[in-house]
C-alpha cells in the first residue's frame, strides 16, 4: 500500500454515493490537520501515547477521493490506489474490512435489515486517488484511511462513530473524519474503545486562519513514520517524558488559541510542538530526521519574518518528512509569499517558463505583494533556487459529504477502475 | 573575540615557557575531547547545569598555541588572535585575565614572593593561535581559553587547579586543563568552588581508540553556543528534563564504558548523548539546528556501516557544528575511512590533483583500505561528492606541556607578535 501510515494530516472527507450499474457503491474524499504530537500505545489497536489535535484542510485543495463496490459477482476484495492495484492482503487495511463488516453485522443483528440489502459475505472493489504526493509526509495515509472508512460505512450502511474503522488504518485518520479543528482523545481503556475523535470548533470557526504547504520534496522518505513511531517509543525517553508531562498542559493550552482565535499563542505553540515533535525523532535510536536544509531555511525564515513584524505572523509545522505547513491570517499571507518567493525563488525551466508562476503557487488565489527593502534585510538569507518546488494555499475545511455526481465515481459498471479521462 | 564559547572539544595544552627578551612568558596548545551534554545554570559564573565527560585529543593534530608576556613597557593588555588583533575588553577574557590575578595575588601574599617577581600592575600581552578552523563547532574556545589560562599561569607563576580560570572563560575549557579522558563536575556551590575537572583516565588507558574529525564546513556558524544554550536553558523543557533525569545515570554508565574499554557501549552512549544534545536544541525556541544535511548522511553512514557489522564498530558525536567527530578503534579505521571516502568522493580540483590525496586525510596515517561489494550495497547511499572537505585522524592526547622551542614563541623580543613565516 502506498499510504504512509501515521500522519499530522487529516484530509476532508467528501463522499460519493450513488449506484451505477445496480452496484452499491460509495466514495469520499479526506484532508489534512496540524497535530500535537502523536506516539502509539498499541500497535495492533494503534492507541496513541498522548492525545492530539488537528485542523481538517480544505477538499477544493487537498483530497483523497474513493469508491467503493460490493457485488455478488465480485470474486475477491480488491484495492486500486492511484490507478495501480495494490496487495488487498495488507494488515492495515484487512484490519478496516474486518471492522466495518462486524460493525455492520451487529447493525443487521440489531434489527436494521433494510440498511444492509446485500450479504457480508460479497466482496468489495475499493478505487482511491490522491490529488497529492503520497508517503512523502503529505498524510496520504490518514486521507487514504478516513475517506475509506467513510466510504465503506455508506456501502455497508453504517452509521455513528467511524473513529474505530479509520484508525485501524492509520491513527491519525479518525480525526479526518471531521471538519473544523479536532481532538483525538488518546482515551484509558486497553481495548481502545475510547480512543476517539471529536470535534473542538467546527470548519467556520476561524474564517480569517490560512494554510501554506510549502512542497520541498515530493521524494518518498528513508523512514515510514509508523516503523519511525515504534522506534521512538521503545528508545527515546524524551518522547515518554513528554507525552506524559507536557503534552497534556499544551491540548488545552492549543484547544484554548483555537477557541479564542488567539494566533499569537497559536502560532508560537504549534511551532513549539512541531519543534519538540522533531527533537523526540532525533532522541530515537537510530536517529531519525524528516527535517532536511531546506525544512531549516524555512524555520529560519519564518523566525525573521516574525522578529521583523515584532510579533508571530506566521507559524510552522512539520509532519513526518520535509514540507512545511504554514499557518498565517489572510491579511499577511500575500506578504508571507512574496517572501517565500523571495527566499526561494521558483527554478525557470526554458521552454515551460509562461505557466511557471501558476505551476508555483496553486490553490487558493494569493494577490501579489511587494517586499519592503526592510524586510528583505531582514530576512537576510541567499536566495535558494528551486529549494521550495510549489506552494499550496488552502484553508480549514469541512468533513465528509457525499458527492453526487457519477461521473466522479473511480469505479465503472463493471466494478473496475475506470479508464483515466 | 573569534573564539565560539561552549563546546564539546578541549584541545590539548602544551605549555611553552622561557624568556626571551627578559619578557616573563608562556605558552601553549590545546585540544579537544567528547562531552555528555552541557548546559549552564549560572551565566556570569559559567556553571553547568549537568556534569560531563570528555576526551581530550592529541595535540599533534589540533592545537591552540598560545603565547603571554607581561611587562612593564606594555601600556595596555592586548590579545592576537591567530594574527589578528582582538577586542581585549571581551567579558569573559576580562574575567580569566581578573581570575588569574586573583590567584598570583593570593599566591604572593601567601609568602611566595620569588614565584611572582614582577608587578601584578604590569600589563599582559597574548597571542594565540589554532591550527584548525575557529567559531565553526570545532571547539576553538574551550581550546584557546584553557591554553590562555595555563599560560597565564606560567606567566604569574601560579599553581594548582586552574577550572575557574579556564571555566570563566569558556565553561568546557577546564576540561581541557587535562590530557585523557576527563570529567567536568558540576557541582553544586552556588559560589561554582566545586564546578572543577577531574581527570577519569589518562591519556594512554585505551591505546586502540581513534578519533576522525569529518570536517563537513569550516564556515562560521549561524548560532554561537553560548546563546543557543542560554535560549535552550530558558526554553526547552526537554533540556531541563535531560539535565535532571537522564545526565546522571549516562555520566556513570560512560565511566563505566572508559574504564572497561567497551567500545560498543561506549559508542552506544556517545551517540544517542549526542543526539539527545541536538534534540534539545530543536526543542529550544526559536529551535537551533547545528546538523545539517551532510551530518544526517555521515550519521546514516555510520548506523548502515554498523548493521552491516552487526556490531557497533563506529559511532559520532557532534558539538555546535556540522562537522562530525567519529570514534573507532584502529583495526576499523582504514575501512571506515574508506567508506567515507566512497560516499563522500573528494572533489577533484584540477589543477591541485595530485596533492588532493594528502589534503582530504591529515593527520594519523591510515592504510589504504578496500571495501567490499557487500559493504558498498549495504551503505546504500547516492555518493555525495565533496560533502566532506576533509578527515582529520586523530588519537587521546597528553594535558598541558611547556612547549621549550623558543622558536615556537608568537611574541617577539618587543612584546608584539612575531611576523608570519
Amino acid at each position: 500500500m502506498d499510504w504512509p501510515p501515521a500522519q499530522i494530516w487529516d484530509l476532508e472527507l467528501s463522499q460519493l454515493r450513488s449506484n451505477p450499474g445496480g452496484l452499491p457503491e460509495g466514495g469520499g474524499t479526506a484532508g489534512r490537520g496540524i497535530r500535537l504530537c502523536r506516539g502509539k500505545r498499541d500497535e495492533e489497536l494503534i492507541l496513541p501515547i498522548n492525545s492530539s489535535l488537528s485542523v481538517t484542510l480544505h477538499q477544493d485543495q487537498l483530497k483523497t477521493t474513493t469508491t467503493a463496490a460490493i457485488s455478488k459477482d465480485f470474486t475477491e476484495d480488491r484495492i486500486w490506489l492511484n490507478g495501480r492495484e495494490e496487495d488487498v492482503g495488507q494488515p492495515r487495511l484487512q484490519a478496516c474490512l474486518r471492522e466495518i463488516r462486524r460493525l455492520a453485522r451487529k447493525r443487521r443483528s440489531a434489527g436494521d435489515e433494510d440498511l444492509l440489502p446485500l450479504s457480508l459475505s460479497y466482496k468489495v472493489h475499493v478505487a482511491s486517488v490522491n490529488n497529492f504526493p503520497t508517503a512523502a509526509g503529505l498524510a496520504s495515509s490518514a486521507a487514504g484511511y478516513a475517506c475509506l472508512a467513510y466510504t465503506l460505512a455508506q456501502v455497508y450502511g453504517v452509521e455513528g462513530d467511524l473513529s474505530e474503522v479509520a484508525r485501524r488504518g492509520s491513527g491519525s485518520a479518525c480525526r479526518s473524519l471531521y471538519g473544523g479543528f479536532v481532538e483525538w482523545q488518546m482515551g484509558q481503556r486497553a481495548d481502545g474503545k475510547d480512543s476517539v475523535a471529536r470535534q473542538v470548533a467546527p470548519e467556520l470557526h476561524w474564517p480569517e486562519l490560512r494554510v501554506l504547504i510549502l512542497v520541498v520534496s515530493a521524494e518518498k522518505k528513508l523512514t515510514g513514520s509508523t516503523v519511525g513511531m515504534q522506534t521512538s517509543v521503545e528508545t527515546s525517553p524524551l518522547l515518554r517524558f513528554r507525552a506524559e508531562a507536557l503534552v497534556p498542559a499544551r491540548m488545552a493550552e492549543m484547544a484554548r488559541c483555537v477557541m479564542e482565535r488567539d494566533f499569537q499563542a497559536f502560532g508560537q505553540l504549534t511551532m513549539k510542538d512541531s519543534n519538540q515533535f522533531h527533537a523526540t525523532c532525533l532522541d530515537t535510536f537510530p536517529p531519525i530526521s524528516y527535517l532536511n536544509d531546506t525544512s531549516r531555511c524555512i524555520i529560519h525564515l519564518v523566525h525573521r519574518f516574525n522578529a521583523h513584524h515584532g510579533q508571530t505572523k506566521v507559524a510552522y509545522t512539520f509532519d513526518a518528512g520535509p514540507n512545511a505547513v504554514i499557518f498565517t491570517l489572510d491579511d499577511t499571507m500575500a506578504e508571507f509569499v512574496a517572501a517565500v518567493r523571495h527566499s526561494f525563488p521558483p527554478e525557470s525551466n526554458g521552454d515551460k517558463c509562461p505557466a511557471s508562476r501558476s505551476r508555483f503557487l496553486k490553490g487558493l488565489p494569493v494577490r501579489p505583494a511587494l517586499l519592503s527593502d526592510e524586510l528583505k534585510a531582514a530576512l537576510g538569507m541567499e536566495p535558494t533556487p528551486g529549494g521550495i518546488k510549489y506552494i499550496i494555499a488552502t484553508q480549514v475545511g469541512p468533513g465528509p459529504q457525499v458527492l453526487d455526481d457519477p461521473h466522479a465515481h473511480l469505479l465503472g459498471p463493471d466494478g473496475l477502475p475506470k479508464p483515466a479521462a
